[in-house]
């Protein structure tokens, strides 16, 4: 594949620097890594080595286009590099768990991964996209514990919702999902809540939507998982009746371009105070491991106003 | 080996970066490597990231600690993760050589790479030193074309100035070398220069002092390409007779590590007008690879700036 691919180093327009560069990318500089296909277009790391920079962190993140076929190189390539770990997004979320040491609770509920951290060469895998989605509406003071929750989709974004909402106390989760190649996964997420944790967790079918307005009326939460809503779907929404919908509840869209979408409109129009875009669980999912590369915080309102302007 | 090296990402002083860092350290950045060890105290990548960031190149520079029993795995790695290339340095250099697709000429003379170029999946191993060498030599107005060259050592350094130089039209070669473990490396590097060149390479005994003050005195050039002169041995010289020089000779040592050397101080003494320490070599050999890997010039006055203020 290695041929099909470009590695030139291309002229660019840099901003954010104002003279020669010297305590970071220098001799002790340890390096992360995003490995995903395709992947030029995230913006993963202007996210992390900002926040390198603005902490005086000596890290660098970078992005290498690794698919299935790569896939065991590249967990080769942190080991030699001593690399400090790496994301892994689509195709390979899934396909990384056999190359590493240990996976936490949430990873194996998932059955994925999407951080790797290198401790000394033994490579543990991580989810915090679910983390992401949760620390992002705890910072707006809302929480899952105790709750209902009605969340449709059950792929990347939705399962790691699902597990950790089920670990950090949901009272009942309820997925529901078309009859489609990720009715499967559905019914898998349902089955993993219900034997590893307290919740109660039921698979619906999103064909009847009789059944999915009467869950969205009972829970504290909804949440749309699904790429419904995000180019090229920003036209679409899975509730288009504002009356589906009441003001106290909870409405979340893991899509964030467009930052409002239809669905984020729809609840609006119901007066629904609590309504959230993707952008909080990606920054949240990026500062969860962050954390767990560096053990320091990541600065996510100066992140935010980064990713806000580009 | 991993677990005995430190991969954390440690608290710096960063300078340079005034405000959020856009259109580099992206989702299009590149890669290029330094695969050695020990290796943390190079000044290699502070010269290649501020030459990047100068000219608005999409590329980083970053250090690997690579020892011989890593170094398959790390020729993998360049491979399977597209980097741009890399450097290499001790213990690698001769070491690297069998995992390489291609050998430029000089590296085949030498036999030793400094310099690896991925080219869409091909690795064509390069020896910039030599052209660094020569290159901040011309930089200064002078040549080697016709001249007569006695060079004092036949390791890292000496080897690819002496095949750099026969390449480039010197007249003749006088490799001066104890009889230690570099003996043999200096009769090959006289071997393969009158095979492959039109030079005329003879090697000498340096506990000879009477044939190496005849040959300085005969010579256009006198080069130090030994360690003598470098910390811990800053305080020796291999002439310490001012009048072995004459002043229209160029008195060349490869040290930078002090900037002037006690060869130097002699050289000055005997009133010769051109004189280098290692750096304009240094900075040369990194302009050459940068080349190679970007198709641009490095800003190297700009470079020399922040290698002298660091």
């Amino acid at each position: 594949m290695a041929d099909e691919r470009n590695n030139d180093i291309e002229e660019t327009t840099i901003k954010g620097v104002n003279g020669p560069i010297t305590g970071w990318l220098d001799g002790h500089t340890i390096l992360v890594g995003l490995m995903a296909y395709p992947i030029r277009h995230t913006m993963s790391p202007t996210m992390h080595n900002n926040a390198f920079a603005k902490l005086g962190l000596n890290g660098a993140y970078l992005c290498f286009e690794i698919d299935n076929e790569k896939l065991p190189g590249a967990i080769d390539a942190i080991r030699t590099l001593d690399m400090r770990g790496s994301n892994v997004s689509m195709p390979n979320k899934k396909k990384v768990i056999p190359y590493l040491d240990k996976l936490d609770k949430t990873s194996q509920m998932c059955d994925a991964v999407n951080t790797i951290v290198n401790d000394h060469g033994v490579l543990t895998g991580y989810t915090t996209d679910g983390m992401g989605w949760l620390r992002s509406l705890n910072k707006d003071g809302q929480d899952v514990k105790g709750k209902v929750i009605t969340l449709a989709g059950a792929g990347g974004a939705a399962t790691p919702i699902a597990v950790t909402a089920s670990l950090s106390g949901a009272k009942e989760i309820r997925i529901f999902n078309l009859n489609d190649d990720k009715w499967e996964q559905a019914v898998k997420n349902v089955d993993t809540i219900n034997k590893e944790t307290d919740c109660v967790a039921t698979v619906h079918h999103l064909e009847d939507r009789e059944d999915f307005k009467k869950s969205i009326a009972e829970s504290d939460i909804y949440c749309d998982a699904t790429s419904v809503g995000m180019n090229p779907l920003q036209d679409q929404t899975l509730v288009d009746d504002p009356s589906w919908f009441h003001e106290d509840m909870v409405v979340s869209d893991t899509v964030y371009a467009p930052r409002k979408t239809k669905l984020m409109e729809v609840a609006e129009k119901a007066g629904v105070k609590h309504i959230y875009n993707g952008i909080g669980m990606m920054i949240e999912q990026g500062a969860a491991a962050f954390k767990l590369w560096t053990g320091k915080e990541m600065p996510t309102d100066y992140i935010q106003e980064i990713m806000d302007q580009n």
